[in-house]
């Protein structure tokens, strides 16, 4: 039996089901919130209150936005014929951040994950289907995470994009920059010596 | 610049304040909100709008709770001549679970710690000090964290609760219950050699 007064349990058992989050961890969270002003915890509340109802999804490629289309696909100095397709808008963000990619997005929402019972029903895969049947796409950058997962999707987006006809790629495999050769992995030393390039 | 609509930006603000919480695991929080019933994020909402108006300070103990004295400090099966002094709820809540410790409580919201600016005068160390001399109190068990702030802090209320001629006792120290010798550290193991008890 707990002793903690009953809304700092309901609070603890609220965050537990974060990703990741034990009760311990649950715990700290709310004797930190308890430590804070009334008025932090307000605007706390408000936000998760609000979080969905000013969320929206654009129709295009599938990103959380404010509205439909969303700012990159409204964008008229991105490339429309150029689409990468990512597994979370996490991963959009980190292209984002290097601020050298000119093209759209697609999000798929996932990786086929047959453990997980993640099927591609389960992901936005016929959304990106139409948009290759509609719009003027020229190539498809495969930009999932380079596991399992990933790679039977994109294995599976290849096998589905082949009729279309246009160029699909993927981010190239190999040494992370600032690594050390003496600490990397097989699988990733032997993509960079399959991978490597006259200088 | 973050590409995030901004509910999504500020809602990440608001996680990453939280203990050991950066900006990718507040973002999957967010994330994990976004996939969850709206009304599940109503109820959490709730409950921390709710909850500092709901939750005050036992005056006895220090203690969170519903209403003041707490539900521990009220019971009248609890030993109140037996006073164990811990920092944090936490720590409380560990103890009630061994559901084998008779006596009350004296939360002092923190340990004495000169790096972080916390003095004696943050603790509630003056209120321990008036129940001392209020109560009947015959014993005090000081619970605090075997680290240096804890030892810090159960010297300097040593000295201070010594005049006051009551038992003074702490936790012992020794190697965890299920755990191997081998690994244990070289301080904990001559803790366990000075306290050793005949079989």
């Amino acid at each position: 039996m707990s002793r903690f007064p009953q809304p700092i349990q309901n609070l603890i058992n609220g965050f537990t089901r974060f990703p990741g989050i034990g009760p311990k961890t649950a715990t700290r969270f709310v004797f930190h919130l308890l430590s804070r002003p009334e008025e932090e915890l307000k605007n706390l509340a408000q936000s998760i209150a609000s979080l969905k109802a000013k969320i929206t999804h654009c129709k295009v490629c599938q990103n959380f936005s404010l509205g439909s289309p969303c700012e990159i696909c409204q964008d008229l100095k991105r490339n429309k014929s150029l689409v990468c397709v990512v597994s979370r808008p996490q991963d959009l963000e980190a292209l984002e951040k290097t601020n050298e990619y000119p093209g759209v997005y697609h999000i798929l929402g996932g990786t086929i994950s047959p453990l997980q019972g993640i099927g591609p029903e389960h992901l936005k895969i016929q959304e990106l289907i139409n948009r290759v049947k509609k719009d003027n796409i020229q190539e498809i950058i495969l930009a999932l995470n380079p596991d399992m997962n990933g790679e039977t999707t994109s294995l599976y987006l290849t096998k589905l994009l082949k009729p279309f006809n246009i160029k699909i790629t993927r981010l190239a495999r190999g040494l992370p920059v600032g690594s050390e050769l003496e600490y990397a992995d097989e699988v990733t030393l032997s993509s960079a010596l399959k991978g490597r390039k006259e200088v």
